[in-house]
């Protein structure tokens, strides 16, 4: 596996695995990092309490500034899922996030899981181009939007979803 | 084990695995289940394809009726957890929901998970009623609504919940 990291990660930041106990610093902040879209349904505390060993946070200076939620699919054994990732808007462009999904790639080769799998809103233009930098490559879909495959109703009626699937 | 049906289940209905194919169906009508109530953003397709050891539906004249969806927790190698449980408000007390737990309690045992975990929002006082006839425990909280424990802020800012166990 090769994940190429376009900026230089700053060392004062740190991944760790996430906890239950930062489940309310992060679940106050989600919807302001989402630049005030209602994220925080979607985030329920299980993934902090159920999927310790592929969920992560980011910490500079004793603050919160990401975190990563994934699991491991009970379905495909050769599976894993990214569910939720975040950066403070604040700490942007200094790599946490591809230091958080490399954190979680070691995880699933420990476990041999090879397949990676998430999905994402096309409107999420940032979350698009960063996946296609960590070398995901998108999967057909029912319909086109600027470009690029999506699946239409995908998480329900109206939620469109691009689906990204990368091997390690 | 032992788990009291209260009422006899009714012979049309069957229980199966959930597949991914019926997440449309669902997802469709889930608000209407729950009264109105804005639940489709906690229910991603994620549930219906990762966790299929531990996600059910019930059919009734080839119609679907009700749906469980549990995984088995990966930080707790005992532990199962069920997040999301309905039955169409036409097809009620018929033991529906009673026969997806069981279908649940069955796959738990068969992968060794004795400990079953559950959250409920406290208005849900049918939700309440049910869990506790089947035979789960309130945990303790940092709070009481109308008798009941809660935590508060648990699922995020004023999202309460009361905290159910059961040991198979």
């Amino acid at each position: 596996m090769s994940i190429s990291l376009l900026v230089e990660p700053d060392t004062s930041t740190r991944i760790r695995h996430a906890e239950s106990s930062d489940y309310q610093t992060i679940i106050a902040v989600v919807n302001d990092w989402w630049g005030g879209r209602s994220m925080s349904d979607m985030l329920p505390k299980l993934f902090f309490i159920h999927f310790h060993e592929t969920s992560f946070v980011a910490e500079r200076d004793g603050e919160i500034v990401g975190f990563l939620n994934g699991f491991f699919s009970q379905t495909y054994p050769d599976t894993a899922y990214i569910h939720f990732v975040g950066v403070d808007p604040a700490a942007r462009k200094l790599g946490i996030g591809c230091r958080l999904y490399k954190h979680f790639f070691d995880a699933c080769l420990r476990y041999e899981r090879s397949l990676v799998r998430c999905v994402t809103s096309p409107v999420n233009k940032a979350s698009i181009t960063f996946h296609k930098r960590l070398g995901f490559t998108i999967e057909p879909g029912n319909a086109e939007v600027d470009g690029v495959q999506v699946n239409r109703d995908y998480d329900g009626p109206s939620e469109e979803r691009v689906l990204f699937v990368k091997r390690l």
